[in-house]
């Protein structure tokens, strides 16, 4: 479904005139859904001045709502099933206290769907098509809202990487496959494995610990933001433990780099997957950093199924998921 | 030294009448500090409709920060030695953009006091006295601000909190002495512990995984937030994996609870701290949220030094931190 952020941004904007104007925005979901949402809310901190945004995972966002959420704010929820019911919640509330609810959904006969005033379905788009996957429908959202209300000098630098993003990806998961198989196979009895990123890629770092590791190998993780590495979690460091960095491209790299240069000098088992190699630069210099993460959600998803296959653990095998009830 | 945080909280307001007001709160610091500034902002995002707030670690929020940050924003950082580069950085920054810095110190004589528009210190109060340490100033200033700037209905449920929280506390450590000594010797070969939480505890499970499991003990450690349990991280759940949970009394029990049963049901190797056990509740139906988190903190500081005593790996000991380059 193509859809028209210009005309939907312009219609939230309309419907609030008369109350002050929209001027926050929650982006609210569970696990790899919120990690989903992620970059459009670091996009938006970083870049809005008028705009104020946040993160949330669904079910505390419910319970422990902020007080400061309003008619004038936006929510914008993510769930491929459209039936999770923490965000299913978050959406009904947002329709009780007069805020706008997006909801992004794979499937459009869902609960999810309906409770959104404007409803981004991406069910049919084909899988790999990160252009149109439901990272990108949040991050495009949130640059189209940014332009309307305060403009975005990189908007049209952004469009243009837009434009070319699945290219790149494409190439890029090309890039990634020795590499990939090499990591499989040296970390296939691994029980432990880290994973480090910055910026807006520490939404990915997240979703590799949450869903590839922990939900799909039972692998033990944890995401370690690069600049609070030094403030703890280095202390785990020696020649056995291993670590995947997600080494950025933009303002964040510095941040990585730290991290890296120590673990090359302490660590042993160290994987680097630089967004340079996978030609994130490409995508445009002021904007780059913002695509990066949909790059590496590509990139990391081929890590993902060459993991599963050497360890003969297919990425569709859980114990509890769908199987008992929680 | 006693804070007038009535005192100061007036004189910032004052000092911004003419540039539109404070609206803007953001709370920057590293690892373990950073954690201790959290409540804070769990407190103002939960409760102001004016002040917005977030949470960065300090690197990312100097080399990411945020267009919104202006003179009418607060930066609060915190750091005991007083010289943690990436906070000093943040507050130079601050006084630079001409926002309203606020130093938290335990060294009077450090350069993040001499970055700070008001210096709160605390170096010379009693280790275990909660009441007027870091966590709790933070919150303080937050309560204040919220009260001056809107007012805030628990105000003097809060300050009655305070006034009490040292003797809960105090109680809170010798009720949890068997059981931090139980949960030492059953952990003391565990190569992994996992730590979980929500709400306002959050903070407290990440300062748990990273200072205390990562940094001291070298054990793997992940913070997981009981909400998000469910999405990914509770797939590695089997008889063999620890888990320690902080089970909350406010809004948050009702997810911490959820991980529970799930856990109690597929798991083994489960410790809850429940904060009811630990006397919370007593600080106050309708604060005793958002003061657990200094409570469990003591309580923590007890199953640290126990589960370092078992180990026979001292809460001191080191091997990259003060001791090489990074």
């Amino acid at each position: 479904m193509k859809i028209n952020y210009g005309e939907v941004v312009k219609k939230i904007l309309d419907s609030r005139k008369k109350t002050g104007g929209i001027n926050k925005i929650y982006f609210v979901a569970c696990g790899g859904s919120k990690s989903g949402l992620t970059p459009a809310n670091f996009f938006l901190t970083c870049e809005s001045k008028k705009i104020q945004s946040w993160v949330y995972t669904a079910k505390e966002f419910e319970l422990c709502t902020p007080k400061a959420f309003d008619e004038n704010s936006i929510v914008v929820t993510l769930s491929f099933s459209g039936n999770t019911p923490e965000a299913v919640e978050v959406a009904k509330l947002t329709q009780k206290v007069g805020a706008v609810s997006i909801t992004l959904v794979g499937k459009e006969d869902s609960l999810l769907a309906a409770n959104g005033d404007y409803i981004f379905y991406y069910g049919d788009e084909p899988k790999y098509k990160y252009s149109v996957g439901s990272i990108a429908i949040a991050l495009r959202f949130a640059v189209e809202l940014l332009n309307q209300v305060e403009g975005y000098k990189y908007y049209d630098e952004m469009q243009n990487g837009f434009n070319i993003l699945d290219d790149v990806i494409e190439k890029a998961r090309k890039y990634a496959l020795p590499g990939a198989l090499s990591f499989a196979e040296n970390h296939k009895t691994e029980p432990v494995i880290y994973v480090m990123a910055s910026g807006a890629n520490y939404s990915v770092a997240y979703t590799t610990t949450t869903c590839i590791l922990m939900e799909c190998q039972w692998i033990h993780s944890n995401p370690i933001h690069c600049a609070e590495f030094f403030h703890g979690p280095f202390e785990v460091t020696d020649k056995e433990v291993p670590f995947l960095i997600l080494l950025g491209t933009g303002r964040e790299r510095t941040m990585d780099e730290r991290a890296i240069n120590f673990l090359q000098k302490y660590g042993k088992k160290i994987t680097i997957l630089d967004a340079k190699e996978f030609g994130v630069d490409i995508l445009g210099a002021n904007v780059c950093e913002y695509l990066s993460p949909l790059v590496f959600t590509g990139v990391l998803s081929i890590y993902s199924h060459k993991l599963a296959d050497a360890r003969n653990h297919s990425v569709d095998v859980r114990r509890y998921m769908w199987h008992v009830e929680y």
